[in-house]
């Protein structure tokens, strides 16, 4: 097992990364806290996995609520439904929240711990590829509005993040594929060794090797973690972490939270931002090959639905929590392994590169 | 004008206090940051008061948002309000929301400032005693659930917060009494001065004389500030400021944010407090029959609603955000400005109590 520290001063946690962790009783009891625990999952992932930590933390009162499955619940209504079954349960503050499940459970499930009678303990126990590398690391929380993706929400720390990788063998092969697509951000915008890596090594992580998937997950914890103790509430850095979402969020919310996995639309973000960063002079046809090549090899999609234009989508891009008076702030690559935060870019190489897809 | 500051580090913040402040366009323009502006306000407020903050910051974008009226509307729907009208403006995380009004509009509206892109900038222009001596200073901020009062929000503290004392020359009587409902709290349960000053002065507060306002928010707010930057997150001394609001927020529950102020549920609640300190023997009849007497003096109700029985009445308090485990914590006198979070009391005494009103 290996344990990563995000440093964040009071407000630091350990990331627990390992395969079977999840069968460890100690290990549970001791990074989970509180006597009134309310495990939040949902009816895909319950039945899976919630049965060894309900059994860990028996000699405490733990409470299962699974909420409904999907990008597109990640919504007020579902925080009321937590809200709801901890004012039942006659729950104080002192409880714990734990998020059982991947990137909606965990968002949603956070935020109604920032939330719950002003902050509660919270635990995150990722189930999927896409939480275990990102969503589950560095206190993002939150849900969507129909106007816009992670519109609401709180900067609020977990007590710990446990990974168990062994998790990943009932995920979805789709699933696993989008995953893989937020792991190749951290290569290509941030670490051009991990992004060599990534190379040599996509095949095994396609074939879930344990191996394989246990240091794609600890390197991308380990980048991000660092990263979020640099610029824990996103004031500089931080917003590397987000190549490829801007473009993914639009096509989320274009398409309604449904139809797209968020890694999918982040997969064909990750090719725009390369064709845009190319189209501008900062990287070269090949850098940008690259890029379009990692994104396909892994099975996601290089191009935006057919149906949005250039207008529409620049619409859902000014929404965007980067943009600042109107100004539409882009994570471009200036190579392989290097990003930067830009507003500086022609509005019109975009609006063709758009119309060309 | 007065300024005190509440000390909390990065997070540290002015409170101006004055009489005609939101007529002086300047000290509006330095203290209300951000070139994007949304100013949550209610009906009943914002012919009265929204011009002059209008006016103001012309140079800037600023625009109006009305909530509806009243405590019954301190939920999720009116929160979701405030952040459709951000995202139709097209506001971003730069922007500035201003809390115009009473203590509903600042819970709501400074929760929506803690929740909107995970966090803008927040200031507070309180227009009832209420709001001015209480709730929009300490970053409490927050929404109720139909199972209990303030259960959903955030600590979040604002840039500043702006007291026009010559607001209050517009407030109703009824809001007038349940502000100085909040004000006996501060000397009953933490300042023998205050409270000394307070019986000499209660008729010049209900005729509304300015320098008897301006004296008792100033003591109020410097009061609340020292205990606050003591104890942002009320792990201890800040409990002490509940004095009345666990009966206070039970009564509130009950009648459904409705019929009663808070300033009234909790002017009752400290009648209350009083009462089961002397049958504890924590103080004698004399400092109870004190407490009674500046309630009745200030008009405010010194008993709970008639179809209270105890056994409704100790299932709303066991709600409380200070129980622990199921102990239920009350804040008690100990003396005229002296009290205890404790829970040790009788709760036999309490039951007989609760029947006996």
């Amino acid at each position: 097992m290996k344990t990563l520290n995000v440093e964040l001063g009071e407000r630091s946690y350990p990331i627990l990364i390992g395969v079977g962790l999840m069968q460890d009783v100690e290990l549970l009891k001791e990074h989970i806290p509180g006597q009134q625990i309310l495990i939040v999952c949902n009816e895909t992932i319950a039945p899976l996995h919630a049965q060894p930590l309900l059994d860990a933390l028996s000699d405490r009162r733990v409470e299962l609520l699974n909420l409904p499955d999907g990008e597109k619940f990640k919504n007020l209504e579902t925080l009321n439904l937590i809200f709801t079954k901890l004012l039942e349960l006659g729950f104080d503050r002192s409880c714990t929240l734990v998020a059982l499940g991947g990137g909606v459970v965990g968002d949603v499930c956070g935020y109604a711990a920032a939330s719950y009678q002003r902050g509660v303990n919270f635990v995150q126990v990722p189930t999927t590829l896409l939480a275990q590398v990102d969503s589950s690391v560095g206190g993002k929380t939150g849900i969507n509005h129909q106007m816009g993706k992670n519109m609401i929400g709180a900067f609020y720390q977990p007590q710990s993040v446990l990974v168990d990788i062994a998790t990943l063998g009932t995920l979805p092969d789709r699933e696993l594929r989008a995953g893989i697509g937020e792991v190749i951000k951290y290569g290509f915008g941030l670490d051009l060794d991990f992004l060599e890596w990534l190379e040599q090594n996509m095949q095994a992580l396609l074939d879930r090797d344990h191996q394989a998937l246990t240091y794609a997950v600890e390197q991308s914890c380990a980048i991000k973690a660092r990263v979020v103790a640099a610029d824990e509430r996103e004031s500089g850095q931080r917003a590397l972490l987000n190549l490829g979402h801007t473009y993914g969020h639009a096509i989320e919310t274009h398409t309604g939270y449904s139809s797209w996995l968020h890694g999918e639309a982040v997969g064909a973000g990750m090719v725009m931002a390369a064709d845009l960063a190319m189209a501008e002079g900062m990287i070269d046809k090949a850098t940008a090959d690259r890029c379009r090549n990692m994104v396909e090899r892994c099975g996601l999609p290089t191009a935006p639905p057919k149906d949005m234009d250039s207008e529409r989508f620049l619409a859902l891009m000014a929404r965007d929590k980067k943009t600042l008076q109107n100004n539409l702030r882009l994570v471009l690559m200036t190579g392989p392994g290097k990003s930067v935060c830009t507003s500086k870019f022609s509005h019109k190489n975009l609006t063709q590169l758009i119309d060309n897809y």
